[in-house]
């Protein structure tokens, strides 16, 4: 675990080397304390096959490191380079229209293919014999942002036979596979492994369960090309992590998974570009133009902590504009100094800015640094300053506590309601963050937890929403809970094989829940239905029969609400108003203590400091809580854009 | 003919075989009458090559004869099973971009490919041979929705040999094929039939002649894979029906021309989800979100009646939410009884509802049935038993009567203006179900006619809008005429060769009226010129020269009706409230007897009894009609999605 | 210099041989004096390989000079015929999801190939040989509408050839591409130049420079295949001009350049298309549906007449609605007639109506003519004739005289900035026609300038907006200047090989402007910054550091006009309101006189007249100008659609 503190993203293959020495004395000026290096960077450490040229690495750490700076080293396996697809043609992956999609960018490499992991090996090698006892070397990133431009799915003959393997292995004999899919349906069954297609362009829908399959293996493949490097690197230095730099809503691969080939889950924060491409209200989207959406970075803290066993960090920090959504504002003065203390506040260890100047060629030349290409400081120089500045004074203790709600993301979902939505924007992320948002509006800290728990203990209240299909150990955790629960919609609806229960969903186990979905009624976009007392449901509406308890019912008299004991069922989507409601209900029941937070303003309690933030376009007033001792950074006033950070008069 | 009675889909092999006898005991109990089954199971028919496993089936026919049902044998060649595809591996069809379309769903063949064309007519031999002499066989099902999934056309190596082939006979050389098609405009001229290709992946528009000759080429090859099954199931019986289910505002293939091979028209009603599909405004889809478009089912049942020489089923009955549209509502309790009574009182001899039991597994796992997945009923199942116990008291006499309105409606016409809409919007369809509507408004009974009728003879108003290419019959059937005609717009604009007629449109023959289409106006969505006295003008504008009388103008002064004896031409696309007016016009000329409706109500006559339903969201009043004599189910008090059957005084 | 007159375009091999005569006699009785023929015959000069029959052309011209028409041929290469595709199968070019365009409709070639390329010499070199001395031949048109279609690009073999030699004779080495492309980020580094992509089928973006490059390639192939032409077409007539006829808002390659082989610079002026087809606002194109966006064609005029040196035709001019946008409204009465009257008022020589008849058959037979299908006259063909009178009465007297006011248009810029937006919706395009529209609203004459200008005396006022690189010259020219300039935004940004110039835009060298370009904010549609004083900016706005006098500021405080003597640099995009605003602070500083124009109504004064026209729905008063001495065509009272012209006290 590192104290709070900031790091930056340099190229020195990008620069003169006699900028160097320059960039690192100011890098350490300002406050930064690591540096990530040479993930992009196979074509000058390897320009042609087996001519290896580390030196110019070496100096530049060499050079980092003379000034006090620590050094993250990527590995390069997301840029091969030309000559490498001269070696193998085929390791370009094919588009889901059946295109290989060909050398010229970057991420031009096929997940299944077995040649080109092997030489991602090599080259992981390599780094790890020349570098692992460089004294500035700190850890590493394997690749880079993995599965970035829709690069999880490939539709090649590597992935083909990748996963007719994966799937004999899986099931073992061709009718157990047919029975799995349902392949009876239309005829579909197979008589051998061979027949089976990866399932792109079909005359229409394949079979779910085909569909699902294909994403656990894909996923799977992501996760096994990542383990490779994690035991070479693991190998060289035990005693350094392997990070890697995930992305936001990015589901195509199971992160945690993947994350137990990691030492530390880091991800890459454009809360202002993430906000662009997300799918918010034109509205939304205005209001938080220059700041972001104000629960979206916190969301993926908690969920990338997670991932990462408890350890997070900021592998890129937006520092200015972009240069890849549509558009790309420059955030409100003061954004790039918000963003990294509430990262810290929710544990993250290292904030680094992307990246240290602006390079003024190539695919990224728009996007912001610390420097302008002509190495004047940008804005966000300054801010990073100051928050190099800030922590000297205020020292976080140690690991981050648990919170007193968690919600359940499970990527799996992700995958299961985009194959079969059956009401047209229903997505498990969006009941998932939205739950997650309810309870943070009232100062609450909200865990992100995978659907492998064991154990809910320590909780107040735990959500879990829309979970395509429990395992036997979630209802085990679930029946010893004795907390507060938050089921539904829609979870628990499938068997693992993508199918309905025989008992129909909630299929939770056990006598939890006297309640069973008769039918589903699904709401195109506009369609709202009032629920009694405040809100609507929208979307997703089961019609459920049973004896659970009706807490709250819609207009119509259809039960929105149910609970049995502790466990309440939410039997629909509910659009914002609705959310709250019971996410308040649930608090209130609960009897979990909370905050009052002005419009735009989130926090997160860390140790023995609150962080406040103020994601709004105008100055707020905070109300001090009865657990705090004063403001040890900012005060009550905090301005748009300001961070104000409150002594707790215990630790949390 | 059949007296109107219940039937349902179900598909044994789902289901374990000790179900069967329960399912089918409890369909008899229901009152149900008819099964269908068999149309997705080659895979358990034939696992592997020649490997014949027919006895299942005839086990469950056994059942199900035991228990008094009548079973429909559906030909199992929508869903060739994977094994096929080894044998003929380029029979899969190829989209439009070039990419075949492969194994995986369903509808993976190419109409044009000869070789799995024989393989249908072996299994539906073979099927022929074993199944033809079971007591409990009652007819056929030939394939499966014949185009679902956009399967008429393919661009295939197979499909460019039978269109080359298709050309050279109907042109017989390669220069009449040049002349017909205007190959002289571009260039575009053949020295020889091989070197013609198919209309797609052109830098621009193909001719419009080339893509209509590709439509009817792929037309023709539905209808002659159709007749190979016919010929083969009328051999071994007579006597039994062969029967196919159509779909809903489906034209890719000429339906008229394939029910040449048919001794029943049936289709497949899915009211909620082909309202969802369509192209209504939202407006509209919300105020009929639960019930469906109130006339879209009817103009079908008219339609499909006229396809099967007088005699039509409902193959498939939406019970509940489907699962294939955006967002998939719960039809209003009611609903699966309108849609079977209306049905009925179009003609329908069977309705038989999609599914027995909603299956678990599969593409369709989220549609509804009569039973829930765990073989409790689901609401429709009370539905269709009432509907059952209500048709004991009240006997449909034979065969449906002619209605006094007829409009033409022409599949070449639909693909034409498809191939060149010039006003973007403009469809034929849209124009047939327009005038449909506002005649069905005052209670009319309309029927739907082929473009090859000799004579209209019987009928008061018969309306033609759209139609391409008018034929010497037609022009000849219209001369003979002495009932009220409505033509136009742009009817009679071509000739067959998709050219303007040498004395411009429309060219109706003879001197039937005295005014020639001198120039088109198109407007785009949203313009609107107005008529005087009501109603407007938008997307298509007529300016015409001649001297028919005008009936009503625009504000800008152009004629927009006029008329010729009895015979009138509207120069215009009109909105709903002109289409109304031009109605209601010719209703008063010809006086013709209307009925008063209610907002959301329409009706059928059908023998003796005229059947009111009401499509509406809230309870209306009928008003009696003078030659009613009473309710014989219901009353004038509708409630929604209600059913009220008066007596006549006389039968119609 | 041919003095104002009319043409049109003309297809012998339509129509049956006896109806030449009667037709030209018919064009010259409308006052016709040019006619258009052959650029789509190739199939009927030359139905198979080396089957030459030109006879039929010969006494096509024949008919035609004996009724005093003169003819321009075109050369019949957009249209190879079939057989051509048997001898050259890899002809055909690929489009970007690397898919053939195969043959059926028109312009199924790709400008890279060199056999087709030789086959085009051949026949032109036929026709020169079998026509030049034809007593009726006026000139020769090269092609047709080269890039229609999107034709310019080809993602062939071919291509990919054609592009490597081109960039190895660019950059002479490896090293020298990699660096100027900036290879090095995402170690996309070449070892060879065939190693090097088309960029097309890529995991995300290629770099821009490589995208650039492609462009510049494509470009320079189609002014290469014309330039084959050219050479031949000179040789046999040295003294007959060759002519191309280019499109609207037509940008995919430099039309400067490839003027450089063509005597004059012709268009195809639909106006009403145009404007259906373009992106302004719905209420724009209802407002001006019938008539077309009032300042498109103008600049049109302006841009081909500098392509054309001076000399300006308009090929094909709107007769009546046309068949290729999505709706087709009829024009105002009176619009064929002025958009003649425009033309010629902008230097127009011949105004050629397409086409004489329209055609029945082929892709465009609901495209207007001046005859109706069945030979009687469509409404343009007495506005014509009213054309052709008017000319009798009223002689423009020689070149066009120099604007006041110039915009520069650069090709580049457009490629650019579509490469890289950074803001949706920032086209240089939008930029120039946006400043040329504003000056133009004072009745100013603004000429359209290439960037390759070496000076700009003469000129009050000359506008750079969003100018990708400059050059030296430009530079230089700008330096000597010492009129007024309005620059930016974006001008000068970049460097030639796309990457940010070392001082940071905007470029312009010298000591001309003390600003810099510190970082970009890019808004997405919607989002406005007001300007103090009026108008407001959206999409791009640059924050500037510098010591420029700041003219006009935002309400955040950002400058928005700043000036450094008689230079003005604009920092943002403007709304038609700010610019608007700041064309008039230029005028008003240029001391330029302007006229007063009701709305709707546009001026250009030529020689002795000036024209003006209303585009808009109803009539204006116009407001004499003191240099203007009564009207000889028309009055101050002009009706919409109407065309006044007034005689002006001394020339221009």
């Amino acid at each position: 675990m590192i104290s709070p503190t900031l790091g930056v993203c340099y190229y020195p293959e990008h620069w003169p080397e006699d900028w160097w020495e320059t960039d690192a004395r100011r890098m350490a000026e300002v406050g930064i304390r690591y540096v990530r290096i040479g993930e992009f960077a196979w074509s000058r450490l390897e320009p042609s096959p087996g001519d290896l040229r580390l030196d110019w690495m070496i100096r530049a750490m060499d050079v980092l490191g003379r000034h006090g700076l620590k050094v993250i080293v990527g590995t390069p396996t997301a840029t091969p380079p030309r000559w490498m697809i001269d070696k193998h043609p085929d390791m370009l992956a094919v588009d889901k229209t059946g295109r290989r999609k060909g050398f010229g960018s970057r991420r031009h490499y096929d997940f299944s293919h077995l040649g080109y992991r092997e030489d991602c090996a090599r080259i992981t090698r390599i780094l790890a014999e020349a570098l692992s006892s460089h004294p500035a070397l700190a850890g590493w990133q394997t690749d880079n942002e993995y599965g970035c431009h829709g690069t999880t799915y490939s539709y090649s003959p590597a992935a083909l036979d990748g996963f007719r393997l994966w799937l004999e292995r899986k099931y073992g004999s061709i009718d157990a596979l047919n029975v799995a899919w349902g392949n009876v349906f239309w005829s579909m069954e197979y008589n051998r492994f061979d027949q089976i297609e990866l399932p792109n362009l079909l005359v229409t829908d394949a079979a779910p369960a085909h569909e699902l399959d294909f994403r656990r293996y894909s996923s799977d493949q992501v996760a096994d090309f990542n383990a490779v490097q994690y035991e070479i690197l693991k190998s060289a230095r035990p005693d350094l992590p392997v990070i890697h730099n995930f992305m936001s809503r990015y589901s195509e691969f199971d992160h945690f998974k993947l994350g137990e080939t990691l030492d530390i889950g880091s991800w890459d924060s454009y809360p202002i570009g993430h906000l662009a491409k997300s799918d918010e209200t034109a509205e939304h989207k205005a209001l938080y133009l220059r700041q972001g959406d104000p629960d979206n970075a916190a969301f993926h803290h908690d969920l990338y902590r997670t991932v990462g066993h408890g350890r997070m960090w900021i592998m890129e920090q937006q520092p200015g504009p972009v240069n890849w959504a549509d558009s790309n504002p420059d955030p409100l003065p003061g954004m790039a100094r918000l963003w990294a203390w509430e990262a810290f506040a929710h544990g993250a260890e290292v904030v680094s800015y992307f990246r240290w100047r602006q390079a003024p060629f190539g695919q990224e030349q728009m996007h912001a640094g610390l420097l302008r290409p002509d190495s004047e400081p940008a804005p966000a120089y300054d801010e990073a300053r100051q928050v190099a500045d800030e922590l000297k004074t205020l020292t976080f203790d140690g690991a981050i506590a648990r919170g007193k709600v968690a919600v359940v993301f499970d990527y799996e979902s992700e995958w299961a309601w985009e194959i079969q939505p059956q009401a047209k924007g229903f997505r498990h992320g969006d009941h998932v963050r939205g739950v997650y948002a309810a309870f943070r509006k009232h100062g609450l800290d909200v865990d992100v937890l995978p659907p492998t728990m064991s154990s809910f203990e320590g909780y107040d209240i735990v959500a879990i929403p829309a979970l395509l299909a429990w395992t036997d150990a979630l209802r085990e955790a679930v029946a010893n809970f004795d907390g507060y629960l938050l089921i539904g919609p829609r979870s628990g609806s499938k068997t693992a094989n993508f199918a309905i229960p025989d008992r129909l969903g909630p299929d939770l186990g056990a006598n939890l829940l006297d309640t069973k979905v008769a039918r589903v009624d699904s709401l195109p976009e506009g369609i709202r239905v009032s629920v009694k007392g405040g809100g609507s449901t929208h979307i997703w509406r089961e019609k459920i029969v049973g004896n659970a308890e009706v807490v709250m019912e819609d207009e119509e008299g259809e039960p929105v609400l149910v609970s049995q004991g502790k466990l309440f069922y939410l039997t629909a989507s509910g659009d914002k108003a609705l959310v709250q409601r019971v996410a308040d209900y649930l608090i209130a029941e609960a009897d979990t203590p909370v905050l009052q937070l002005p419009a735009g303003v989130r926090c997160r309690t860390r140790g023995r400091f609150r962080v406040y933030v103020n994601y709004g376009a105008r100055a707020q007033t905070l109300t001090p809580s009865a657990d705090e001792a004063g403001y040890v950074l900012g005060s009550a006033e905090i301005e748009a854009a300001g961070v104000s950070v409150a002594a707790l008069a215990k630790a949390d």
